[in-house]
């Protein structure tokens, strides 16, 4: 995309009640836009970063047999008083519409999908299945203060699977810790990221977060750097040695979670009489596991984990763009380049514009596109391009041919 | 993907209180999930339908220049009461958050896209531009009885331009017009839809709806043959001839609204302050398109136009899969051709389950893939499948190395 034809550029002023980093560099940058606390619009360069962020989730549940749906945001009063939770969860969402009904926002989907599962489930011979969908989620938050991290509105991916016994359940939620690993491992944060022991439900000792590393955020967890895996401060007390290897040898640090799996037992298949014949023809209750991810919420921890006093430094499986393209009083080569590299399937933003030097350098910076390419007078005279990766501070000169290759 | 897989089947039983073909035939065949009036859950089968819907849109939209963008779903109050619209507009949803603030859920999003448009737009030479989102909307209506025609909660696609003079607008006017009639021609509409002057505002004199003739509309449309174009009820007193070639020879048809079109002009520019500094530095209110596109309500309208008494005859462009394949025991043979399929592309709706061949055969046309492929120990022994269009009665019978080039 030329730089020139994007509707967004970087601002230099602020939204003076925005505190949190990755909101501030993120709106800085182009990438949002603050509607209200805890409420942002994507523009052109964070919704690329979004829909990379969706492509690799949905692969992997993909991988991990989830079948694609799409839950709606309202759901009746009713499903979430069979629960309990239309009074008991407190950052629920309730409207009045003009039908004289009530309705919750949905923040998490158990009131849905349950009901959904019982309309379709008879037999044993129907389970094990697994459900998701990345859907937009609201949590009515008293203070929305750390951007992406924590909104009043924000994406997230949820995955419900439905089993016949508690043995199935766990294989299953062992397949989805290794598909959350993946993923992890594929958006950039895979080095800073803990399965981290946390409190279970009535139907499991513990359940698990997945807890990235980083001063921004609101919880506290203890890790075991021998088994990198973790225990939070909630469960500290009762959980003193590392699960794994049974040492004590703690090292206490900030984290934010960015995923959590939990195993729901009969407690919704109970509220929603969710049941199927078993092979005798017995009705048994169905068991359930629940797992969700925060899209929105990876895109600012990434921001608050790969970045430098100068700005983003975007990971490449999920960058805006691969290669930021800034041409210096070079435009007509630079066309070639980018008209050759889009034809080799790389993506570029091409800074087309006409603005200084230094103002498309330290934009460069701020945007965070793992490759930097410069072509100058000073560089078609050695018959290529300065290139400087992001996470660097090296720049050399490539031949015109070596391109692609190089940033592939 | 494998039948026995998926976790929905066909249904027998319907909600009581659905009364629109396009939701009772959706949901019989497991396309959709009826959670309240209105509010509907998209299933495996449906969600893919609907994703591509959402790839055309988008690919029509990217090639009139759209950039995507994705705006929320609350917005303060504060937004909606600058355009008189928190008053006016009946259909709006209010709800109190614990931040003691109001919010709109946004049936459209003029009231956030100008302001947004506002913090990037300082001169002329940062016009035009278009954005679009395909996203949530929300409507509180007080009835909701027409399926996916008219939901509370509907997935739309909505484009805005932002332009110097009315020249220009009236110029990229017209390209999404001619990116309107290849999305509906694409999805299989075209025949039956029809661009339709509407009233305008207060800055043209008509406004444009692109609707689709079905008994299932609201609405009453106008035709003239001879044009391919309409007039709706609405104007039809004041614009008593076709607008194109003066001809009073109408034909009165019930049609249902799937796009519309609406020049803006300075409205929303002159509630958020909206303007540019021209080449003498003087000061212009920025001129403004909107457009709009119910990705939910192409699909229930597709519904209602292709579809006979067995069930939906999806067109190839936005069928959940292009083959279904159905075994009448031969489950090692169609194992083949099902895999033999997938690598060459083609999407597969493997019925490999232990039912009647009635049942499938009777799933199959309710299920609408655009062809079926049989495969049996008679077809077997003339080293084929049979196969039949949707479309069509006729069954021949393919050798197996001649599938792939009949379906593709």
């Amino acid at each position: 995309m030329k730089q020139s034809q994007l509707f967004t550029h970087t601002l230099k002023e602020l939204p003076k009640d925005e505190t949190s980093y990755n909101a501030q560099v993120l709106l800085r940058a182009g990438f949002i836009d603050k509607v209200a606390a805890g409420v942002y619009s994507f523009l052109p360069l964070g919704w690329r970063v979004m829909e990379k962020i969706r492509q690799i989730i949905r692969e992997e549940m993909q991988s991990i047999g989830g079948q694609e749906i799409n839950l709606p945001t309202l759901a009746p009063k009713e499903n979430w008083q069979k629960t309990g939770r239309w009074e008991s969860l407190d950052i629920l969402f309730k409207i009045a519409a003009s039908d004289k009904k009530e309705y919750a926002l949905n923040p998490t989907h158990e009131e849905v999908v349950t009901p959904l599962a019982g309309k379709f489930i008879n037999s044993y011979r129907e389970l094990p299945f697994a459900v998701f969908q990345i859907q937009t989620k609201f949590r009515n938050e008293k203070r929305a203060k750390a951007g992406l991290l924590r909104g009043r509105e924000f994406t997230m991916k949820d995955l419900y699977s439905f089993h016949a016994d508690q043995v199935d359940l766990d294989r299953y939620y062992e397949q989805v810790i290794q598909a959350y690993v993946r993923i992890f491992n594929r958006v950039g944060l895979g080095a800073n990221t803990y399965l981290t022991f946390a409190a279970g439900g009535s139907f499991s000792k513990y359940s698990h977060e997945f807890q990235t590393l980083t001063a921004a955020g609101e919880d506290l967890i203890y890790i075991c750097d021998k088994c990198h895996l973790a225990v939070n401060q909630e469960i500290i007390a009762e959980q003193s040695v590392c699960p794994q290897c049974g040492d004590k040898d703690w090292r206490k640090e900030k984290a934010v979670e960015v995923g959590n799996i939990f195993k729901l037992g009969t407690r919704y298949s109970d509220a929603f009489a969710l049941s199927y014949s078993d092979k005798n023809g017995v009705k048994q209750p169905v068991v359930m596991g629940c797992y969700g991810l925060g899209l929105s919420r990876i895109m600012g921890t990434v921001v608050e984990v790969c970045h430098d006093e100068r700005g983003i430094i975007w990971p490449q499986s999920i960058a805006p763009f691969r290669v930021h393209l800034l041409s210096l009083k070079a435009n007509e080569e630079a066309e070639k380049i980018y008209q050759k590299l889009g034809q080799d399937g790389i993506e570029v933003l091409y800074d087309d514009r006409d603005v200084s030097a230094g103002e498309k350098f330290a934009e460069a910076d701020l945007i965070g596109c793992p490759y930097r390419l410069v072509i100058s007078q000073k560089t078609l005279i050695q018959n290529g391009v300065e290139i400087k990766r992001r996470v660097s501070q090296e720049t050399e000169i490539i031949k015109f041919n070596h391109i692609t290759a190089y940033v592939q």
